[in-house]
């Protein structure tokens, strides 16, 4: 019995690029100017912890008022850069799969609804599945309370459990949980970022996660 | 004596997330759905190659009109989206040193004129400085064309050289010119990917690369 906790920007979905633009036009206009593969590496921690760091990145801190517009900008940004989002190779299809061959699975990500419900629909999602966002818990990633949680409500047990994350902070939030990991190469890390903060295993996309589960110990039917 | 040959996008100048979005948007119009970190890790080798290379990668080919078209496309699209480029942290700083201190450097970079001009005019170049793009040789990145071209228009050695890029493709271009090459974490690649594609040194950006020009023997007046 495996059972799987997918991170969901980067891989499921097509949407950190887009991300990293939006995120880094809202910080201009707060008078931040930070660039783009810094904020790329911190898509996917905590959208609190990530601004605090850019902030301290470029030397000045950023109030509680000036977090909660950066946040809107952000989304609103973000909507009118990619109006449509799409899942990435192979994402529904191994849903999919997981579904009909009875392995459970659950989304957990460091976004917030309303954010993150266009990405959902564009998953055709199963009405059931359990899906964690940042509200649900105190602390976001890389802190382990995301996939904890999820995994109370999926009720199966942390050994059981791979994360599969594009992004470090999944890894070390997967680690610090005490559950495997899988990275994929989706969100635009190299492998060798993804094998140092723990990976088990590394592949393209959801598509070549698919091909290979057997690799996990999830037995593919011939 | 060091002489160095400088890349352009993710390199001295903050632009290559805006361009994957804008490439995959124009990618988008002719029908090729491109997942964006397969763009990411084509971006700075020559157009047409990407091109055919991610045409080939979902299945279908670019005829040549549709390649026009595209390199077009991606050109309005980007210039919409990021009307204004920025330097990356140092790029003015480090070349403004080199040339204080007689150390000569040019440019070799993949994209084209005049998309590559607003780049060119952040950068606060002097006027004789030597730019060699895309049109000026027959075969870009990561064929050695372009540094080669570059380093005999500059007069230098090519064992003086040090190719400074943030893409894999800079440093296979390099090393097939016989020159040294250092990597620059500004584009989004991971530093394993650019030490394993041959670099001598990887940087944070200019900034770090200007703060640690000893490293590479070039001696930093106290």
């Amino acid at each position: 019995m495996r059972a799987f906790i997918f991170d969901l920007d980067g891989t499921l979905v097509d949407t950190v690029y887009a991300h990293v633009l939006s995120l880094q036009q809202a910080l201009a206009e707060a008078g931040l100017e930070v660039p783009g593969w810094l904020i790329h590496r911190r898509i996917g921690m905590s959208g609190g912890l990530s601004a605090r760091a850019l902030a301290r990145e470029i030397g000045r801190s950023l109030s509680v008022d000036e977090q909660a517009t950066l946040q809107r900008r952000h989304g609103e940004i973000y909507k009118a850069l990619q109006p449509v989002r799409r899942p990435l190779p192979g994402a529904c299809e191994l849903l999919r799969w997981l579904r009909l061959n009875g392995v459970p699975f659950g989304i957990a990500t460091s976004g917030r609804r309303p954010d993150i419900e266009p990405s959902l629909a564009v998953l055709d999602l199963p009405d059931d599945v359990v899906v964690l966002d940042r509200s649900d818990v105190l602390r976001a990633k890389p802190e382990p309370d995301l996939f904890l949680a999820c995994q109370e409500r999926m009720r199966v047990r942390r050994e059981d459990v791979y994360v599969v994350g594009d992004a470090v902070w999944d890894l070390l939030a997967a680690r610090r949980a005490g559950m495997l990991s899988v990275g994929l190469l989706s969100g635009g890390y190299g492998v060798d970022e993804l094998t140092q903060a723990g990976a088990f295993r590394v592949y393209r996309d959801p598509q070549e996660l698919l091909q290979y589960l057997d690799e996990l110990g999830v037995p593919i039917p011939s």
